[in-house]
């Protein structure tokens, strides 16, 4: 079958299963996810040997030792995998929650019924233990999914989805349910991202060159984020020791992660009092800052910032550090060079702690806390698919919930429109 | 200025207002809503006479006594539009309301606040009643909004928006805040369509050629139906009579909208007792039906199916009816041909309307009640900017909250992730 037929023939497929796992009951849905979480478990050994490959030709192709790490399953790699699939089995079923109803006048009950979306395209890089993730929680909330990893993982993919999907045919859903592009293939994506009659949304993860290339070629809605250029401000009216303890969490903890700060913004009236010791700790830690006119005027050693910095992902030990006129500078600032997706002020004055709240806008706002919560299990939402930075549909993390969608149902007894 | 950059100075001073809107408080949104108002009946003869030269030109081109209809505006209209905006003013504002805030096991609370989208193109053909309307719900969410209507009405929109907008900035608002495509060309749509760094989400509403038109170039996430291809399925626990009200209902009330009814399903067990009596009321009330072998072969009068004709929306007084079996055959019917806008059941068994409402994938899915009601007004958000039949974002009627979407906040008190 040549690419476009053999893509189309997938949607299709897809989309006639999502109409019978739309109906599936919570007991069944969470029996095969229990069953799955098994499955991977009992096959260590085969998983472990397709992703020997997969690593033999990542070295060759001469991938770097991070991306290399992504990639490696191990025993306990795995074993939490099927835990994150318990976890999910767990988790209430969004599905068919009725919600709001309202009498109107002419005595009918209008409510919401909660629905699965329908058919989700998740397109993804790397890390394989993603795969086993995102099917189950598009599983869980009734929805079809089509996976495509990237070629680097394609013989550890290609295994685990053979397992996930033995294991929920055997509990009896349709072999449809979970499906996978198993090719490298480029064509595949492009195809892929036409099927707007077939598929409902498409969800990227990964580098910013990916979602790029999704964005440009979609026909169909994208929910996804570009990346996170995440802010602490410092306030005059902060406890300076707790602004240390977050910012150099936020900075430090997990510099690769998307919710790390990349920028600090510090309120001119402390900058004197914060500063100095500030860099110090950062420093120490192997932090390398680029520092504004004002900070490099107090601390000489900081380095210079390229105009472009501000804009910056770093996801590494690096950072840019401003002083700011006060609260209404770290607005602008956040407004002009942030990308919507975490932003922190620490102050103990409620006005600007609330004013920050409301004006700035990000997937997460928070007053005195770490902007590395920005997640679905620390939110409470107990697994996430991704984050998204823009508003239509979910704006934060997205877990079961967000990938469902709310119908109209009316309770009626007769009644006809004047 | 050429096209091109009329229409991204257009979108980037939207942009800009949409910033301030955000936080303009609920107050300062009601006053400017009542002052359009108010300005509006004070403008009713500049207001008729610049709708007069769009209905000359009309005429001349030859439009349709019922597009020059609905182009028509007079004092009962105008003064309508003034009573859709003090209703709006009226509608509780949903910016800034805070919900399902949730303490985690480290103390910081997690909720969600609600936020305005930001920037909304709203594209739309003929009424010029829409132009108000659809400004003021964009405003009292907190949106700046760029409109664009169809070239007939051009004259009296230009009128609208210059009323509205003066009003607006007399109560404080950003010039940019209401924001108007002043010509006809129709590059103007294709270049606003590209700009989706500006602007949010596209709202077309119109006839399917403009919704297409709009879908085929549009990099923003768009908001919209199709066309309502809705049916009711008479289930062979029908009360007969409340199935004969309500088929006539969503057949005759108003046949010219997406909610009205375009087939109707029977079950082949009470066809014989239902149809003939049903067919009858609807010829005599001028409908024209086209019926499946079964139908016809009870009522030979009733005319012949074209293979498309499941398919269409007809917009007048014009049907299809066909006889299935039972719930199982309305429901593959509806899932092979329906448009995912509104559906209706009538029947007294608990058992079929609840398998109904959970499996039937609609925007609106009703028990016992006429397709007539799926409108914002009537299911009571006050007021809807359209209907989605899309599940991303909004899947119904769109009131005030659709226009909005919710951030996550986070108040903490120094917590760090470990």
């Amino acid at each position: 079958m040549d690419i476009p037929s053999y893509v189309q023939d997938k949607a299709i497929r897809a989309r006639t299963a999502s109409r019978i796992l739309a109906s599936m009951d919570t007991e069944s849905k969470n029996r095969a996810l229990l069953r799955m979480a098994d499955a991977l478990e009992l096959a260590i050994d085969r998983l472990t040997a397709e992703n020997r490959k997969d690593l033999e030709t990542g070295k060759k192709a001469g991938l770097s030792n991070a991306i290399l790490d992504r990639l490696e399953l191990n025993e306990s790699r795995i074993r939490q995998m099927s835990v994150g699939l318990r976890e999910i089995a767990a988790l209430p079923d969004p599905v068919g929650a009725i919600s709001e109803i309202r009498q109107r006048p002419n005595g009918m009950a209008v409510g919401r019924m909660r629905v699965p979306l329908g058919v989700i395209a998740f397109i993804f890089e790397s890390r394989p233990n993603v795969t086993a993730d995102s099917a189950a929680l598009c599983l869980k909330a009734g929805n079809s999914v089509i996976l495509k990893g990237g070629s680097e993982a394609i013989h550890s993919n290609t295994a685990i989805i053979a397992i996930l999907k033995e294991a929920a045919i055997a509990e009896g859903f349709p072999a449809d349910a979970i499906g996978f592009l198993d090719t490298t293939d480029r064509q595949a994506v492009m195809e892929l991202l036409k099927l707007e009659d077939y598929i409902d949304v498409v969800i990227p993860r990964g580098g910013e060159g990916l979602i790029r290339a999704v964005m440009d070629n979609s026909r169909i809605p994208v929910l996804k984020h570009y990346k996170g250029v995440c802010h602490v401000y410092v306030d005059g009216a902060a406890d300076l020791n707790m602004a240390r303890e977050i910012c150099f969490n936020a900075k430090v903890q997990r510099p690769g992660t998307c919710n790390a700060m990349e920028t600090l913004l510090v309120d001119r009236v402390v900058a004197p009092s914060f500063l100095p010791s500030m860099m110090g700790q950062l420093t120490t830690a192997g932090v390398k800052v680029h520092g504004c006119e004002a900070t490099r005027k107090m601390l000489p050693d900081v380095l210079g910032l390229a105009p472009d910095d501000f804009h910056k992902e770093y996801l590494d030990l690096e950072m840019n550090c401003r002083v700011v006129d006060g609260i209404d500078g770290a607005i602008e600032h956040i407004a002009r060079y942030g990308s919507n997706h975490t932003e922190t002020i620490v102050t103990e004055s409620h006005r600007q702690a609330m004013r920050f709240l409301r004006e700035v806008d990000a997937s997460a706002v928070m007053i005195n806390a770490s902007t590395r919560f920005n997640d679905g299990f620390e939110f409470g939402l107990g697994a996430e698919i991704g984050i998204s930075t823009t508003k239509l549909h979910a704006y934060g993390p997205m877990g079961l919930e967000e990938l469902t969608s709310r119908k109209f149902i009316v309770f009626g007894s007769g009644q006809i429109r004047k």
